[in-house]
């Protein structure tokens, strides 16, 4: 008998007889013996019709306030689910953020959890009770509500299983679990039985849209594993937990990409010391997110290139501080690429094994891919190519890191 | 300088161009020097929807469930009002039931106020802030989201009034204020000025439904005056408070009448002790209010009729209880209308005054409506007549005792 925490999402919970499949299927998991927590979404379209009044309103609302109405979303959720659950003939109580004390920071729409208290969780399972949480919400020290972002429930879910010392947080999604890269843009795309938190963590901030980043970091904290799966079907989905011998026998686990990225360079710009922390506490003070950076210095040593990627819809911004910028530091032009995209395989085989590298940067010249900008992490290798590859890249990397075949 | 409460029901916020006139004189009444705390309503339909939804979720859901539903409606209306006030440059936040601590007894549906935690509400007002606090619902003991029943967001307002010692407590609706009866069925019916809280209670009981009973009985415990009126003009409406000189002078405020009224009879039932005891038991325990209760002796005295009248929706019930106690009991026989009206008048200078039931019954005479029951307490007459002369009762009475003609 284990204590299993389900997360189920908006489209799992999208209507009342989605919801009734979902009641069905916790209680399944209760009639073989196991103790269940359920954390869950707001109705598929909700967290946007919400997010929409809010914006009617006034053009740019108040934090709180958005937190406020957005809240409901789950919360009607979790009621809708519980009467399910007695009418099925199962005891169950849904609960708030705050009333399961969902102690959360002030930073409203991204707030992250500092803790939970699981006594209230703990009771009702004790007196055969289901729990059923509003996912995505929390309370700050203030006592006002706030919420935690896209993708916020999963960190709920995770966060309750850690609270509470479950054996398995079971995140229910529309998708079958973990892909070794997107099936619609490669058929062979396998899904994957096991995966790391590490790599899982660069899958997801790679654009592997899954999990929220903030939930896989919380679990692998408290090595909490997670279940990935499908609320449509009986299949089993990937297991994202502590790496194994297994795991580590695949030199890369997953191809990902992301079209989503514009490419700014300074060039030739004097190369003295400060030069970089200018130009990155400028874009940081416009809040824009920057993903690679490489800086580059000329033969003679006197004139550095400056090169970074930022997201899309940061591109008119970004350029137009680095230009600003540029001048100050006398440099010699800005040059950028709207649309640049990035492909990237992330193993923690890479680890121990040489080679991975140059095998990738082979790949794609192979398919005469031009590499724009390279980076790396102990775990991930990232290139930035012309968009019309993304495709190209993706299958030709799939297919020579022989990701199609079965694990172990 | 005064500090005012407002409270605005679902008509007065039913989009977001209400909302916008709601907020609008939220600041015009800043603008005169007063300090306002809001309460808000539902949006006109959302509770509906809400309970709809609950409803097809299962045939009885579960009522702590169908509150945490339902708190939603008054949750997102805080919020957006916030909104509003902030993007027209006033400080305001929203606050739901458990963030002001309003305490209740744990009756799901129809909760009672038991206290309100002021501290919040007065340090916003200190600063400046514009609280705007959801109505209808509160918290128990437990945690647990209670709400206060339909119109139940009055009596927040009145609460939270008592609470902070308010000076006035605004209640804005869809009508003008308090009638001397429905202008619908009288075209004479003239709205008052003042009117007492008991006379308001009275009338409130009997149908006029302006206010929630509930927030005249906290608002005549707590001295809280309130002032029911339009959201949609300017106009005074009606005061409602304690009894002064000038309301004494009039005999008769008011005329109600409550067509949704089903009568039951039993005859010739053994006069015993314990007779009137048994029925009315077995009618609570299937928790069926009971509104007129007549009994009669015969002349012998071993005898006696036993007369109740009960709302229409519950008839079905209380019948089939009656017809099995009158068995038990030894009656001759059960006689049940299932329509007729309840037509009344209202006045606290009914106490000082004698003639007034006869004129009542006079009145109804020479109209030649035959009147099947008569109830009295200190400030009201009722009569049960047939359905049919319900207007022409109503319109009689208020002729007969010269409610047109203004106060004072």
């Amino acid at each position: 008998m284990a204590l299993i925490v389900q997360k189920y999402g908006g489209t799992s919970v999208a209507n009342l007889e989605r919801i009734r499949n979902v009641a069905r299927r916790v209680m399944r998991t209760r009639q073989q013996g196991h103790d269940v927590v359920v954390v869950v979404s707001a109705m598929a379209g909700e967290t946007d019709r919400l997010l929409g009044l809010a914006h009617e309103a006034a053009p740019r609302p108040s934090e709180r306030e958005v937190d406020v109405i957005l809240a409901t979303g789950e919360q009607v959720t979790s009621a809708l689910l519980a009467i399910v659950l007695e009418d099925m003939g199962c005891r169950a109580k849904s609960y708030l953020g705050h009333q399961v004390k969902i102690a959360t920071d002030s930073v409203h729409g991204r707030a992250r959890i500092r803790s939970v208290d699981s006594f209230k969780l703990l009771a009702d399972l004790k007196e055969g009770v289901i729990p059923v949480v509003a996912g995505f919400q929390g309370e700050d020290e203030w006592g006002d509500i706030t919420t935690l972002g896209r993708g916020g429930s999963d960190t709920t879910a995770v966060a309750l299983a850690a609270a509470l010392g479950a054996d398995l947080c079971e995140i229910y999604t529309d998708v079958d679990g973990v892909y070794t890269t997107d099936p619609n843009v490669c058929e062979r795309a396998r899904k994957l039985r096991r995966i790391s938190y590490e790599e899982m963590l660069e899958m997801a901030s790679l654009g592997a849209k899954v999990l929220q980043i903030r939930a896989v970091e919380f679990a692998a904290k408290y090595k909490v594993p997670i279940h990935v799966r499908s609320s449509f079907n009986e299949e089993e989905g990937t297991l994202v937990c502590e790496e194994d011998e297994e795991m580590e026998k695949a030199l890369v686990s997953g191809v990902t990409y992301d079209r989503n990225q514009s490419r700014i360079e300074l060039i030739r710009v004097p190369d003295r010391p400060g030069v970089a922390a200018k130009l990155f506490q400028a874009l940081s003070h416009a809040a824009i997110p920057i993903d690679m950076i490489i800086q580059t210095s000329s033969a003679e040593g006197q004139y550095a290139n400056l090169a970074f990627t930022v997201s899309k819809t940061d591109f008119p911004k970004a350029l137009e501080i680095a230009k600003e910028i540029a001048q100050e530091l006398g440099a010699q032009e800005v040059l950028s690429e709207e649309e640049v995209a990035k492909v990237s395989i992330v193993g923690i085989g890479m680890r121990s094994h040489t080679g991975v590298a140059s095998k990738m940067f082979q790949t794609l010249a192979n398919e005469g891919i031009n590499i724009k900008m390279i980076s790396t992490s102990e775990i991930k290798i990232s290139c930035i190519i012309e968009p019309k590859y993304t495709e190209l890249a993706v299958r030709a990397l799939h297919d020579s890191f022989e990701l199609q075949k079965e694990e172990g």
